[in-house]
């Protein structure tokens, strides 16, 4: 029996409770796992503590007022770094918000739970990208898991096909399309609409912020491609290394010029091998019509590894998304 | 130390030998993964046999005149049978020819090695397509694994992606490009060439066999269609329950028609969950542009899974060549 505890229950927490309440059966007979939920902290919905175990259903459905707190007989009112101090669980989801000039506050919970022997299990792109070495380094020496999927392409398993899948190949380059939100409007833009109105409407859907300079300027997918270039490709780079320039200039005329090439622009992120280090940049590209990354439209994530044996191998999914972020939380083979 | 007999020492064994030999410091400091070759049986090329270990480098240069049974000091002229049962092997890897109607004799292989209770890896989609289900049970009775991923798009971890890296997902429907010759015959086709002049340069480039039935009949694809099937979805069907058309019935007037229509002609194999059971088949369909299938051009293959925590997730990856192949029989995380 795993006991775990969530920090952070936002769209992607709750996304993973949904799928841990629907299939916990099948969890248990076709992989062996087994679970309770001990504690769930989020600064804006409440927090709940129970070594014996939550109700996981009941812990939702408060979570739908913001009334974790209200959960009969639980230890309520802790913050998250002393649900993960006070708490049983094997295993920390952090899921709380990515600040990713800091990494904080979700830095202090990485470290909280590795030093206290739990295994980490996150989707925060912040400290992920800004201490990636020293957090698995952490996690090596207390003999847990620190597991990272869903920082990069949403539940698609991008980073376990580096990491496992493609175990044997020298990986020589890494390139693709790692923000939906920008994807969205060159897809759009191609079709002849303008910047402006295609960014209002991705507002409106939900998946561009308010202020989408995160997206827009090639943040989002920095902080991914310093993930990448660390974990997969094993290399000491800090965010400042990575040449970096959003859409924000690309105009309806550069997009006809580039179709009339049979091109089309896109925004990518890449880490290449440069000797012994390697080469890293986000930037606007234009894509041949016959790269598979020239074929994904709209919101769509996707990833192309350059190796040595299988030469090139591209992976398509989405990128974001409340169930498909909540996926990336499963457990790996190892 | 594993040991390795090789069944088969053709294109794909010889291209795994490059890479063991290439990568052997490698696969040891990074894998733990340290190995010696006891045994290769080609029935072309000869056989040798030493249980204290082979200089793979000498089999491979012997190889290249059909002289492996010049082997100095080993054991030689046996078949494969005797092969298996006389080395000590802890892995036989099975990289003969497909039969796929009788799935002899690689079939008699792959159940010596099991029944001896050695490690079963293999190319072969014959005895894979025909027998899964009965040498799937074999092995688990044995504690040895069975892996097959180069049956499927060659070195391109797709059935890995499907058993490990999606793991937690239940996968409705796979479809994908499981055949380059015909993927590499309409894309040629879509620049306005007649099918037997492509077909022939395609035989010239050395990837059609000189009686292309296998091919462009479906045959071939149908085979890996079965082995997903099986493999993937654990469903029970047999090769003549899958619905078949080949290729050989497109004009260039379809494909133009399809073009004007936003659509591509694919050659795709697909299984869908029905069901308790499955349907499949293999035909040309007409795939929207905007499909991550549609971009898949030339010999390269693709497969997209249908799940129901991701939606949709395609990998795109070579389907041929002598290492891209011959790394697909590298080891499972398991």
């Amino acid at each position: 029996m795993q006991k775990l505890a969530f920090i952070g229950f936002g769209v992607v927490g709750q996304g993973l409770a949904e799928i841990l309440i629907k299939k916990k059966d099948e969890l248990k007979s076709k992989y062996g796992f087994d679970y309770s939920v001990v504690a769930v902290s989020d600064f804006k919905l409440g927090s709940a503590l129970d070594n014996n175990g939550l109700d996981l259903g009941k812990v939702l459905e408060l979570s739908a007022d913001g009334k974790i707190s209200e959960y009969p007989g639980a230890t309520t009112g802790l913050d998250a770094l002393e649900t993960i101090k006070q708490s049983d669980a094997d295993t920390v989801i952090e899921v709380s918000y990515t600040d990713i000039k800091t990494g904080e506050p979700a830095n202090s919970h990485f470290r909280a739970a590795l030093e206290g022997g739990k295994h980490l299990i996150t989707t925060n792109k912040g400290p992920t990208a800004l201490f990636f070495k020293e957090l698995a380094a952490l996690a090596d020496s207390k003999g847990v898991q620190f597991r990272y999927e869903g920082t990069v392409v949403a539940g698609t398993p991008v980073l376990n096909l580096g990491e496992f899948t493609l175990a044997g190949n020298e990986i020589t380059e890494i390139r693709g399309i790692l923000n939906g939100t920008t994807n969205f409007i060159l897809t759009n833009m191609e079709a002849g609409r303008a910047y402006d109105e295609v960014l209002k409407e991705a507002q409106e859907l939900g998946f561009a912020e308010a202020d989408p300079t995160a997206d827009v300027e090639g943040f989002d997918a920095l902080a991914k491609v310093v993930i990448l270039a660390k974990s997969v490709m094993g290399a000491d780079i800090s965010p400042e290394d990575v040449d970096r320039t959003g859409i924000t200039q690309i105009s309806l005329e550069d997009i006809e010029a580039a179709k009339a090439d049979g091109k089309r622009w896109k925004l990518i992120g890449k880490v290449t091998r440069d000797g012994s280090g390697v080469k890293a940049s986000v930037k606007p590209e234009k894509v041949a019509l016959t790269e598979p990354l020239a074929a994904v439209g709209g919101a769509t994530n996707a990833l192309t590894f350059v190796t040595d044996l299988l030469g090139e191998v591209t992976i398509v999914g989405p990128g974001a998304g409340k169930i498909e972020t909540g996926y990336s939380q499963h457990a790996v083979p190892s």
